[in-house]
């Protein structure tokens, strides 16, 4: 595939797109899309996704990146670009509920996730079988509080062995240290199960039946080392009414759960989201 | 209009549902609408709304409340009558922002109401035009934290005097005595601009903003003292993206506050809440 | 397990209710829940639903169902009695797409299907595996316009020898016969790719592009030998714009068809849905 | 105001932004926000949308617009410039119902319509009252089948008169003559009260109620020849279910039908509707 994306971010000054958008004509790239956004045209913040096609891309990226030296120093740019061809690879982590982890599997499947699922990490063996019948290693490493730094000891070394780019935390209900989640900084996807920032923690269902909401939510989010607090990807709620208790509201929860955290796996693997403080823009 | 609604709480115990039936056979009703809910049918609490019409029921209406007493004492309920020809009036309160206000005007003007609006009670002189051009007395009011009480009295007066039965708080961005908000209990609808239990308090768009969320609400509860903790009536949400800042958000809210108090006004009108603990049955 | 559900309809009349609970609570029943809804108190049709519990309930079925004739007769209703403990054995029907299929095994797998899935029937060979590896039994005919009648007498005979109480058209792309779908009235739920009546028939998501529509939607309904319309039980939407052509539309539409067909298929086993004429009551 | 808005369409075709971006800074514009859209990046149609602003714009436009003719016949582009301070001028046609109209007022007096509402043009007397309160010219026009060209010139006269921009139809219950939806091509929106394609037509809230939907919908788009098939522009959805009848989804129409169009005049007001072939484009 001769396609990439380029993202961009710089303080807001007029000529941006202008000069960015003749060097790649000059460089013969077809534009598929392009997206933007100014937190404020006089003075904020400028974004820009540009996903494009060059005839044999592989050969030329290198020159297209140096070339673009002098644009990226001109205007004090953030930039980088990403190759369609460079297939990310992700780890997922998950305890005991299965359906996010499945989602994904089934996505992955129906070739739908434009990634290869490397391996799958867990402190139970409940999923072990399901995944390693479709040819995925499953690693049981057994976590609790005590142990943390062990454990995350383990998980760096097989997320080192597989190159893994993306950690999703699809339902693992264990904490990860400051320093882990520094080292996967905005690798990190973890799926919250209520509507943030409301019931941040734990038993976030519970809560909300005793709360007598009528509406229940999910959140995907990039961990942070504040709990439940780092930047929000993609939120859905859905109905309830009293009939409803905690256990239903948790039925009908994993339903929003795991297409929420599909769609934000999705957009972060079409690299359409940038950070920008503790938020995302989703292009 | 011949039409009453019977409200029925009690412990969960057989032959409630036997009885309540035969009861209002045996006096010539006819059912329209009955609904039931049971927390735990073993041991829990039992809640029936039944809508029924009785041919001359306002002669009657004094006989079937004495009839039905004997069953009100042998299964130890807690029972109420509702008689749809006692129309129920309504105070609006209202501060500067007059959308909410404007969409229970609107309502009853189109005759969607089933209520008086016998005064609206402001802070502010905002809405005053508008609301005299319809009839409507409006009382100017001014308050601030140091003049609660005085204020109060003032509002209690209009209350007595126009025989209020609901008050609705449509953005009404005053916060009330303890002794005021248990003299109307279960009487005061407020519409508060988050999904409720996140933004508890002021300016929740602001917050929702700096959060990053994805997706914004709002929430119409009953007053109780613990600000924005009574129980829910009726939520609900809008997407939100990066584009929109607090002043987008706002206006995007007001669409939603207006939907949802609405909603939670008809219910309350037509009789089909009942609170229990800090939530609520809605029928 | 000691749980029934009692559904009536009824021309509506004063006494029913009455008469029914009265009945219930002589032979020992606690109602769970209770739903009822009249087309008109006056003179309209009258459906209720009692899910209910008798202790020893397997002994006492016949009596109870020998019994209710009395009732059954004086007010001319139709009445069934379901019992929860005997789990209703389901065929699914597909062809190429498994989506919906796969949506299916994995609510049975997850224990939230209360039903036995006795066998898929396919013209595809495509999801063989997948079925088997559950251990379910898998049968491939072959289907066309040309050998209808040969198919069916195929799938008859799977359907007798299975005792099988419901069908799904899980994406099954084949026209049924008249006699095929009289033979199984109101036993046959199907997943329409659209939002019914708009795209009636084949290539809806390619039409939907066509038409320019903002939101795309599925149908989960009863099949009658009107292509498409028959009762409709369940039915959802989500958004598309401009940038979404028929590809991008069908892969949204999926996971909309997948939650509507789960709905229908979870509301049809727990006996919530009543046909009356082309339309479903669904408590 | 210095705000201006540049809408193109044209083949897809290498350099397009570029020139246009690298023009826009040579006039010394500031974007403020850009968006584009491909049918296929490979000989498809191409469509973009800057806004911007340029100091002193207005005394600038005649010559920006000329400098623009060189790029506009280089790339053979459909261009044209919008300016925001050029406030447009709509004209609202409605017969009995006034929700609509309503909502409209509503947004135009708190400031969120960027327009004017020069008249009201109704073959009813129902909504005079309201709309001359707020100052705005209400003329009645009685209208049926055997008199459309003579009503027609009568509008006509008076969209000439105050210099309409936009005709809202805000369920306005008349035909149109295909020689007057011609002279105002793209200016006409209407709603319609249902999710179109399905109820295309009359009475849709009574033929939505006969099928037993369990969603109803509204629609606005621009007025083609084809009643009801003119391109989308807005659409959505709200839950109705067994109990709601013809007139119950009627109301809850309403406020579907209110938010619908009141965002699709929205869009249209900033020029961010481009309508292609029979679909809509919506920046």
């Amino acid at each position: 595939k001769n396609r990439a994306r380029l993202l961009i971010n710089c303080a807001d000054q007029p000529g941006i797109v202008a000069a960015v958008s003749k060097f790649l004509f000059d460089h013969g790239a077809n534009i598929i899309e392009s997206n933007q956004y100014s937190t404020d045209p006089h003075g904020g913040e400028f974004f820009i996704r540009i996903e494009f096609e060059i005839p044999n891309l592989k050969e030329k990226a290198k020159e297209l990146e140096s070339d673009f030296t002098a644009i990226k120093e001109q205007f004090a740019l953030e930039a980088t670009f990403k190759y369609v061809s460079e297939v990310k690879k992700i780890a997922v982590f998950v305890s005991k509920e299965p359906h996010c982890l499945l989602e994904l599997l089934w996505e992955w499947q129906s070739g739908d996730l434009m990634a290869d699922i490397s391996l799958v990490i867990s402190n139970h063996e409940t999923s072990r079988e399901m995944v390693e019948s479709l040819g995925i290693p499953y690693y049981y490493i057994p976590a609790n509080k005590e142990i943390r730094r062990e454990v995350e000891e383990k998980q760096k070394e097989l997320i080192e062995k597989y190159q893994v780019d993306v950690l999703i935390l699809a339902r693992y209900m264990q904490i990860l240290t400051p320093d882990f989640v520094k080292t996967y900084q905005h690798q990190i996807i973890n799926i919250h199960h209520s509507f943030l920032p409301a019931f941040i923690g734990a038993k976030p269902y519970e809560r909300a039946y005793n709360r007598g909401v009528k509406l229940i939510g999910a959140t995907s989010h990039y961990v942070t080392n504040d709990l439940d607090e780092g930047p929000i990807i993609e939120q859905d709620i859905s109905r309830v009414d009293h009939r409803d208790n905690a256990e239903a509201m948790k039925k009908i929860g994993q339903s929003i759960e795991r297409s929420v955290l599909a769609r934000a796996v999705k957009w972060h693997l079409e690299d359409r989201i940038i950070v920008y403080g503790n938020k995302t823009i989703v292009f």
